[in-house]
């Protein structure tokens, strides 16, 4: 593994994390010492108070700041004081508790130290089949988390290889154990990823949740594993889901499937996490009743109010699965009587491969517009993290980590605010020069749409590694991922008269949705299929406005390249993001002329201002 | 390793063969006493006669049936005459030799025991970087190859990856050495596939083949590699080719680079097989000048004459790769002064992966119209060989084995009679279903090109596995293969007007292939670019015959599956084969919607027989 530790969102912390700390207490008390000094400010008193738990309270006592807060809280408090002096600001007063108080990472890193969906390098803690880190790297992982704010690593993929069933048998509880005091000094819990047929692998025939055998077993297993790991945050499972096992093998529900499960880790204070990405992924695509996006309210919205109180629903920001825009879920909006947990993506498995730039705290601000940050109980990213240097591939994809931290702990959080701050702290670069990145890293999600998939379509993408344009690879596929692009006209009617998904709404976003004349631009042909002459609201037609969108797209990536040529950044992280940059160009280019080309051959229209498109 | 061993196309051979065997005399005549004696005939007198070769002179002395040839000639007479009698025919008389001296299967087999494009399991050789086998299986498969007349076998995969290269270092030879020995009774010689770069792995810092030290190197490693193999028939090469190392990298030609490894192996007798498989695999789609089908003629034609003595340049059949339908290769017309040999494809890559009934000796005996069989001094075919028990995945796809042996001894021999003759010795049917299996394997090919890519455009599989239809899946890659379907037309001109293809062909050819109106249905869109309603010969649109291909070719595996049912066949060969084709009519009704709609979604028209055509 590289010895290279590279600096993140702290840079007068880019020290070692000394290995003494047991209690995130004592790592806030390290970290205000060294911060401090480094800083020339005064270090704060420390007061637990387990009453504040995650919350902090920061005030002055006789001219000296004091921070306090329970174990996690004092830690929290510790990098709020220090973030916020180090980008020059007063030090913060006043009590702050996380809006959520589950804020999740899920890591789909394999035993084998593979990562499904990873763009940052190999597993940073499994390597051959079994748990194996670098002590300093996973301190500083650590503190990257923990100043953040998130307070939960699933530590396994959510599609468990074999190797990884291991992870809660005997033989791997150890080594799990290990890695969960790694990472709690820094207010960091475990969770693991577990099958759903895992008693299966002892001799039970059977996975079946009404099965005593089956109950028994996930009993003794979850004693046996929080015997292990005491604190450990509980359990994620994706059942039913792209050929994973599930409870419909059994003819049970979902419900019946969780609460099972949720059960067993009951006793021990744990959370059973289950995922809501179930969906025909075996669809035949002649078949125009089927509406993959329909699938998971379909499943789920029944059960609402049948899970137990320690079982979180995890339902992804969309009905399809990660796409640059979607609109919002509407099981999160139907589910009133369930825990929820919102899951997002920093992996950037659909938006540029952490190649391409692609900023999301204002994807996911927007969001809660439509769905009130109320709705759910706790939230979940999938990871961006690995082995390489800078932890995420490209050396801006960690402001996705950072930013998730900050939204998780304040969805209502101002995303310009926290991309200046990580900025800030970061780069510290001259005052224009900021407001340069920051304009950027705004603007990257828009440019990244505009020159990919257009107007909410998604599925444009190369089927085989999700990189790159090919505006038909997923149309005759088996996932139900159909733009249905023809001579004429392009999209998916998905109104009352068509597939019906817009009646899953309420009838705010239905009304919203059901007619073109209402929808947004940008989700226009998610919800309507229309002509290409079919007039916008500002006169283009929808095959100009394809066009334009896509030669604006790609020039604008010509724009960032020059921004980032002007920045000061340090080494390496210049050098890799331009280099980065120059892939994005010419992948935006790419994506720009397959794009136009697909279009334009069906249907026979050409460009308004005749710029060039292929045959 | 599987116990079972299955028969292929010796019955009564399904016996073990014994160990014992040292050369393939002592092998026809353990083979001629096992096998009279099944089928109460004469044991024919064995006379060796250095001689004959490879050949076989039988012939009647005193009332007795006499064989005489070289230790292999005896072999192959032991099974010609075995199999006319098994056959129920006379015993043959008179003397046979074969028509090419070299008689190759090339193996893409990797040393992790995986096989690239492998459809029948894993490979029987190798396992975890290293020889491991089952004798007995290999003495079967000894016998396969010797009763089919194959007389050379290239071990390992052209793409040499790091594991393989280490067959021929010191640590390697000893295993090969053995599994040579293992061969060699059965008239089989051994080949490797070799890294151009290999030098490089021992501290040379080029592979350039004019660099001395190079020179050396592989003079001294063949040195090595035939005292350990004195038998070894030679290397085969793979370079500058989908990013293979080569002597492109030094600024050599490829005659350079081929001579320099045909002069380290000379002095040993071996022969340098080298690919002529060299095109751009970065190809820009936009690009409408380089056509892929060039590349091989553009790269070799001008080399005519340059090659040494013992350098053989193997050129792939059509100018693409393995597609259902290619013209032959205008660089095999273009090399008077060369060595060439002639490259098919057992393996069923992209004609269906032994699932898809294709028998390939029809589409063989064709091209010697084109390519009288003189052209050409040595035939190859990839390897449809695996670790299931009927060796070949689908049970019919041993016939594509035995045929290519056939018709490398004798390439005018008669398809339907070989086929008839495989039938025959495997099954045993009942005329009338022996007649029914032999009529379904001489047209299963046609029915495969009917519901696949229309008339000679290739390129419409899947990327991802080459399995499956995918019409735009390849239009937007990098590696050269367009079919630029438009609103109007489809294919590309590839006559003087276009990219000049046409141009690389003898004049008779030119002249079939430059107009449309000469030009036969099934290479139409190979050569030409034509709108849809372009008349054919028959009256029909474009556009027409495109749909009642599709709609034919999916009738027709109904057809066939209705004959399979019908046939006597033995298990689990029937179960088998029945299963296969399910899954064939599925595939076939796959390629029929999805081809049909695609061109019914770009041109807009309708099906004249209003059949159904999804939108």
């Amino acid at each position: 593994m590289s010895e290279a530790i590279r600096r993140t969102w702290l840079p007068y912390l880019n020290d070692d994390v000394p290995a003494g700390c047991a209690t995130p207490a004592e790592t806030a008390a390290f970290e205000l010492a060294l911060g401090c000094q480094r800083l020339g400010a005064p270090v704060p008193g420390l007061r637990e108070d387990a009453a504040l738990g995650e919350g902090y309270h920061i005030y002055t006592e006789s001219g000296r700041p004091v921070i306090a807060g329970g174990s996690a809280g004092l830690l929290y408090g510790a990098y709020a004081y220090l973030e916020a002096l180090a980008a020059g600001e007063d030090a913060p007063e006043g009590v702050q508790k996380p809006f959520y108080g589950l804020r999740m990472i899920d890591c789909w890193d394999n035993a084998d130290g593979s990562i499904e969906r990873g763009y940052s390098g190999r597993s940073l803690w499994f390597e051959g089949g079994r748990f194996q880190w670098d002590p300093r790297r996973i301190r500083q992982l650590g503190r990257m988390l923990g100043s953040a704010g998130v307070n939960a690593l699933c530590v396994n993929n959510v599609n468990v290889h074999a190797e990884a069933e291991d992870l809660i048998e005997d033989a791997g509880l150890t080594e799990l154990a290990r890695f969960a005091d790694a990472l709690r000094p820094f207010g960091v819990k475990l969770m693991v990823s577990v099958n759903f047929a895992q008693p299966m692998r002892h001799g039970i025939p059977t996975a079946d949740p009404l099965d005593e055998a089956v109950q028994q077993w996930w009993a003794e297993r979850a004693d046996a594993v929080w015997r292990a790991v005491p604190d450990l945050a509980g359990f994620l499972v994706k059942a039913d889901s792209e050929h994973r096992p599930g409870p419909f093998t059994y003819g049970r529900s979902h419900a019946e499937g969780a609460n099972m499960l949720a059960r067993a880790v009951a006793p021990h204070g744990g959370v059973l996490v289950w995922r809501a990405f179930v969906y025909n992924c075996m669809q035949d695509w002649r078949d125009k009743k089927t509406d993959r996006p329909m699938a998971a309210y379909e499943t789920y919205a029944p059960l609402d109010g049948q899970f137990d109180g320690n079982v979180i629903l995890q339902v992804k920001n969309g009905p399809y699965d990660f796409q640059v825009r979607e609109p919002v879920s509407p099981t999160l909006l139907a589910m009133p009587n369930t825990n929820l947990a919102l899951e997002w993506q920093l992996a950037q498995e659909y938006t540029g491969h952490q190649i391409d730039l692609y900023a999301m705290n204002p994807m996911w601000h927007e969001m809660t517009a439509d769905l009130p940050p109320e709705t759910v109980m706790a939230v979940a990213a999938v990871s961006n993290l690995g082995r390489d240097d800078n932890f995420t591939g490209h050396p801006f994809a960690a402001a996705n980590l950072y930013g998730y931290g900050r939204y998780a702990w304040n969805p209502r959080v101002d995303p310009e605010a926290v991309l200046r701050r990580w900025a800030r702290l970061t780069y510290a670069l001259p005052g224009a020069q900021e407001d340069a990145l920051v304009a950027m890293l705004m603007n990257s999600r828009s440019v990244y749409e505009k020159y990919t998939a257009p107007l909410g379509l998604c599925w444009m993408v190369n089927p085989e590694g999700h990189y790159g344009p090919s505006p038909y690879g997923y149309e005759f596929s088996l996932w139900g991922t159909y733009n249905r692009a023809g001579r004429d006209a392009v999209g998916i009617d998905r109104t009352a008269a068509g597939t019906g998904y817009v009646l899953q709404y309420p009838e705010a976003l239905r009304r919203r949705y059901e007619t073109p004349e209402a929808c947004p631009d940008d989700l226009l042909l998610f919800f309507h299929r229309l002509r290409y002459d079919y007039r916008m609201r500002d006169g283009r037609t929808l095959i100009q406005r394809i066009y334009d969108d896509h030669f604006e797209g790609a020039e604008q990536t010509e724009a960032m390249a020059r921004t980032l040529e002007g920045l000061s950044l340090p080494e390496p992280d210049k050098t890799e993001a331009l280099e980065r940059m120059r892939l994005q160009i010419r992948d935006a280019r790419e994506w720009r002329d397959v794009i136009n080309t697909f279009f334009r051959r069906l249907s026979g229209v050409d460009d308004e201002k005749t710029r060039t498109i292929y045959d």
